[in-house]
């Protein structure tokens, strides 16, 4: 599912809501690293895999949900639809309380975290689990305020509900009024994410271990805080990812960004930039460029997964060593560019379709997306840092360019100390030690999310599974013939644990029946 | 320290706030019950005990505290000034991570609490710990809105931001802060806290993990939610209190209450009544009388203690055995209503001092009071009911009376099933059993928030501390040299429990320094 965009490398602002601020600011590398889900356009998602296929699998339902939980004005009476998916096929029903399986939803749509979550498809059998999916407050069809994305993100005063603490009091009160109402009160629930998804499910657990008995979190970097990890490490692992596959690689890579601005400084510069990468006539700068060149190696760094895939677009298995090989593969006398733009085709232009590519950020039109506000309020992972060896441009990232950012786009000054105050970040370790139960942590060591993650096992039943070959949330996706052993044997013990919590929760219902 | 009173049973209406409501309600029974520390007036406070020695105890400060934690809006990113009290006598410093001990405050001014947590002055020697009481936003001088109560309870709009959700992120965010500024983070941090407070103190340690290592519940009706505990439980313990002590004394009581309606419905009734009570000129009803005399008899319940106590008012050890004495020891001839009134003196004129009773309810004067608020909100505690055993008159006490009290006052629907959803209370044996570490719950049987509190392990390191002869929160208080053994015997037990929390930590911080 989620794979985190970096936009702090892409093109300059991405909106300028009229309510929000008028003077100017290079958000080049000042912009929060956000998710692709609240951008994506409904032809991509549905041209990434057989919608028609998919669809079928959930029934789309609403719940009235509260706006706000933790405030009692007669404002916070209101309510609004929520939106979650539903599937109960496979479903063994209350009378033997079998388990509900939810997906704590993340920031974007629902049905794209339903799609590409095929681990929970893959398993409900085995469980006779219910499947459930929750769309986040604020993303897909569940927007507040009557129901408009547009009323709902016009200002702060509606965008402020939108949080990480109301979108789990959401969770956790759907789920028990959905139980309720299936009489399946003591029916087990485990929760599901990945990324923003899977620091939900995290959470969950430790906020509401009395709605449900475990998560599965999976590339969930909550430790990505108060410099708890360091803001370079994201962009260390991509740099690692690609120079694992050719020193080459990383050296074309890490000395063309000069080359590109060399080139754009020069008369006709950006004309020879615009035909070396097929960019289409309407927009070319030398940032955009950039931006657009190091969206491909992140991306394809994040989903550098061992089977082929069509997430966002259709991308070979091992994606990062087919870029590379496009760079080392190349004979003599091709330069740079040409280097360059064969790798990023492998992201880009897999299928070999497009004619031309768009740089022209027309996003100003989609107005403020929803992570840009949960990176300005309380969302304060700091990623956007690049070391001397970093195969992106050096660049000390802080959190005064957080700041001025919130300042220039939303008026707001980000609290970054909230997320590791509310929910704990710092001495994780040993403060779970002694603390919380039943949680698998996953990440997969090609994620540049990774090292924000949590990375050893913290006590019996709150664990860590580490694949040094896996990216982003790999564990949940659709399984193939052509899953190697590592990620088989990744699903069998992720499996495993979640039946024993579950075989532990029923064998106490038996013990302590009344309690 | 809090003794809950029982307003469902005191006079009608103790305030008419102009900006809720207009039309009349009979809340003789609807209201819900609350705490005293609301409408205590500062004489009465000082009154109570020796303040001048108690102050030099600590020093006051103020915390710039956020207003609204869990909403991004403009207004969200008000302060106000939160008041605690520190006393750092005994703290052996930050070097050798000496503890913090953390009073988590409830309804009222937080010298209040303080001034009763006697437990905690004296086992800070030992522990070497720095003693902090915080106060309760809304309560005291935690005033939001400029620092004025009437302003800060003007509507709901302003009175919105008084939950405990918010006050628990209010404790995590000042404690956190606190500990930077001495640097002192490494130092452990346990909470307490006695009836709500004691409530917050186990939801703290639930819920912020991260911050308390474990928490001294004391008397916390955390399961006094959502029908789990009866309504009729709490009156149902008074019963018993008095019963024990003399079936003749029970009786007594409970044909009281149809007397006094026969009399008082008499010509000249009232006067008769007036009379035998010594109530003042100004005001008398049926319904007043009787709320004045179920005040006495359930305070005196909450209050059974073993030893002579200064709280509300000089009351004698064991005072429910005095009460009954009173009624028992009456000759031959001395009347019902005399009987009585010699009952409701060891409550209210213990020293002999008073010449009337003031029955005239002129709490209208104080405006809305905060936990009426938060009982028409989030705090659904349903304890209003009488069985026809009750020592009073039968009663059958719902949801429903709750919903039309706190239409009338302040148009708001209550949320009953929010704090179940937010904190769990369902099946808490069962959750807990897997989930979480290091609580005390200490209950006094006599105490009648018993029923609705934690009385039995719950696992190796949540348990329940229960006290036949206790009663609320007795504890916490000043230890005296008349103490029996019990009490004696539980306090030992808790120090040993919170040292043993304390030991352990500190071999975490050796076992797992950088974690």
């Amino acid at each position: 599912m989620a794979i985190w965009l970096m936009l702090v490398l892409m093109l300059s602002s991405s909106f300028h809501p009229k309510s929000f601020s008028t003077h100017a600011i290079n958000t080049k590398k000042t912009k929060p690293i956000g998710f692709p889900f609240s951008f994506i356009q409904p032809e991509q998602a549905q041209a990434s895999l057989d919608a028609k296929a998919v669809v079928r699998l959930y029934k789309e339902k609403f719940y009235t949900q509260t706006l706000d939980h933790f405030n009692f004005n007669l404002n916070s009476y209101q309510i609004f639809q929520q939106r979650y998916l539903i599937n109960d096929t496979f479903w063994g029903g209350p009378k033997g309380n079998f388990p509900i399986f939810v997906y704590t939803g993340n920031e974007g749509g629902i049905e794209w975290f339903a799609q590409n979550t095929g681990f929970m498809f893959e398993i409900a059998p085995v469980f006779k689990a219910m499947l459930v999916f929750i769309e986040h407050r604020f993303y897909g069809k569940s927007m507040p305020f009557g129901g408009s994305q547009s009323t709902a993100y016009s200002n702060s005063t509606t965008l402020g509900y939108l949080s990480s603490t109301q979108a789990l009091a959401d969770y956790a009160t759907l789920i028990l009024d959905l139980k309720k109402n299936l009489t399946a009160e003591k029916c087990p629930v485990v929760v599901f994410g990945g990324s923003y998804g899977g620091m939900l499910a995290a959470w969950f657990r430790l906020k509401y271990p009395h709605v449900a008995i475990g998560a599965l979190s999976s590339s969930a970097p909550i430790l990505n805080f108060d410099n708890i990890t360091s803001p370079y490490s994201f962009n260390d692992v991509i740099t690692k990812d690609f120079r694992s596959e050719s020193e080459n690689c990383y050296q074309v890579i890490k000395r063309s960004w000069q080359e590109i601005e060399e080139t754009a400084a020069k008369p006709e510069g950006l004309e020879i930039l615009r035909k070396s990468f097929k960019i289409c006539k309407n927009y070319i700068t030398a940032n955009s460029l950039e931006g657009w060149l190091s969206t491909a190696y992140t991306y394809t760094a994040m989903t550098d997964y061992p089977t082929s895939s069509n997430f966002l677009n259709p991308m070979p298995a091992y994606p990062v060593k087919q870029m590379c090989k496009a760079i080392d593969d190349a004979k003599t006398g091709i330069n740079t560019f040409e280097k360059l733009y064969r790798a990023a085709s492998v992201y880009y232009n897999y299928t070999g379709q497009a004619q031309c590519f768009d740089l022209n950020d027309n996003s100003d039109q989609l107005g403020v997306d929803g992570w840009s506000w949960q990176a300005c309020t309380e969302m304060s992972l700091l990623t956007g840092g690049s070391s001397k060896d970093s195969i992106f441009s050096a660049y000390n990232y802080t959190y005064n360019d957080r700041l001025k950012y919130c300042k220039y786009y939303f008026n707001i000054v980000p609290r970054p100390s909230w997320i590791p105050t509310e929910f704990g970040a710092h001495n994780i370790y040993r403060v779970l030690k002694r603390f919380g139960s039943n949680i698998i942590f996953f990440n997969g060591l090609r994620d540049p999310w990774s090292p924000g993650g949590v990375l050893k096992n913290i006590s019996k039943s709150i664990v860590a599974i580490v694949a040094k070959e896996g990216a982003h949330h790999v564990d949940l996706r659709f399984s193939t013939s052509e899953d190697p052993k590592w990620l088989r044997d990744v699903r069998q013990k992720e499996v495993q644990i979640i039946s024993k919590w579950l075989t532990q929760y029923h064998n106490d219902l038996i013990n302590y029946p009344s309690s």
